[in-house]
């Protein structure tokens, strides 16, 4: 005999969210079982409330109503654009809470082998946000340091060379609390060759 | 920066469910967020429609619609009844594809540190089943193997003493696959008191 539809249907949902196994969906259908109609309806508003989401139309970054609050924060640096991957980077950044400037979400990274190129990504507006604000003075590259981030952020500075901005690149280097015999070849090599006078 | 509000309630939602971190819930907010219309209504529907699902008036185990599947079928032996705590537990037994009676839920254990009696689980119904139906000749005792689970059986079997029905209770033993020196000195003790000739 198996769990009733609603229930098994309920199971499947749960299995689709990123992380959820067969064991854990389960686990998360009972909780819901368990809920009362109160916090039912409130779980499926805030599934729903997500619709509100847009991209910002300056930066790309998640917005709930025309501007995003960091584009629109007029305390903000205005000069400074740290160029991310994903919307969340743009938290990673504001969690660290030293950063002040603007960002550019460009919601994806060029990969050839999967057929995505420069247009594919949000960046022709970044290119657009330079030429209509003579303000900006740098461009912080803050994407993965993959190899879609690496070919990206090349991309990117290749494009803004001829462009009167500084253009630099989040440092690569051994992570803190690394343990050296750990670390992989090439961050090794990194670190070794960006080293600093103490 | 924070996230926008309608998205940090959703991470807030997803953080109740039981297993779910700050890093899980933030990611499966993002997966919705990446969801169609249609996907994220199907998902609003499947949280919705658990709503459908009620207590079986006999088992007390999950049912749709009136009287259970397992309830209702006629093709079960309606002479054995297997107890258990909760309606998870009944699709486990029937994962194991060996047993074809049918089920009683107490929706809970007798917990007397936590003031759960006999009169706070569904217990007073299995009563009334033994008594209404003449053909029920046995009960098996399939609680959860803890302090409560054996409370509870205990306290059954006490229940069911005097009424001309088979009492059983799931063998307590080592596990498939156990290693003696990993084992409990109470599971060992009782592998080795129910210990059988080969």
């Amino acid at each position: 005999m198996e769990y009733p539809t609603s229930f098994l249907n309920l199971i499947e949902a749960f299995r689709k969210l990123p992380g959820v196994g067969a064991k854990s969906a389960e686990r998360m259908a009972f909780d819901v079982l368990s809920m009362d109609e109160e916090k039912i309806n409130n779980f499926k508003e805030a599934i729903d409330s997500i619709k509100n989401i847009k991209k910002c139309p300056v930066c790309g970054g998640l917005s709930e109503n025309g501007l995003c609050n960091i584009c629109s924060d007029i305390q903000r640096e205005h000069k400074i654009i740290c160029v991310v991957n994903g919307p969340k980077d743009v938290y990673s950044f504001e969690r660290m809470k030293e950063y002040n400037g603007l960002y550019h979400v460009l919601n994806g990274l060029i990969n050839p082998s999967k057929g995505i190129g420069y247009e594919n990504i949000n960046l022709q507006s970044l290119l657009d946000r330079i030429d209509n604000d003579k303000e900006i003075e740098e461009i912080i590259l803050a994407t993965d340091l993959t190899m879609e981030g690496e070919i990206t952020a090349m991309y990117i500075s290749k494009l803004l060379e001829k462009k009167n901005i500084e253009v630099t690149r989040l440092a690569h280097g051994l992570p803190m609390g690394a343990q050296l015999d750990y670390a992989d070849e090439m961050t090794l090599f990194k670190a070794f060759s960006n080293r600093k006078k103490v």
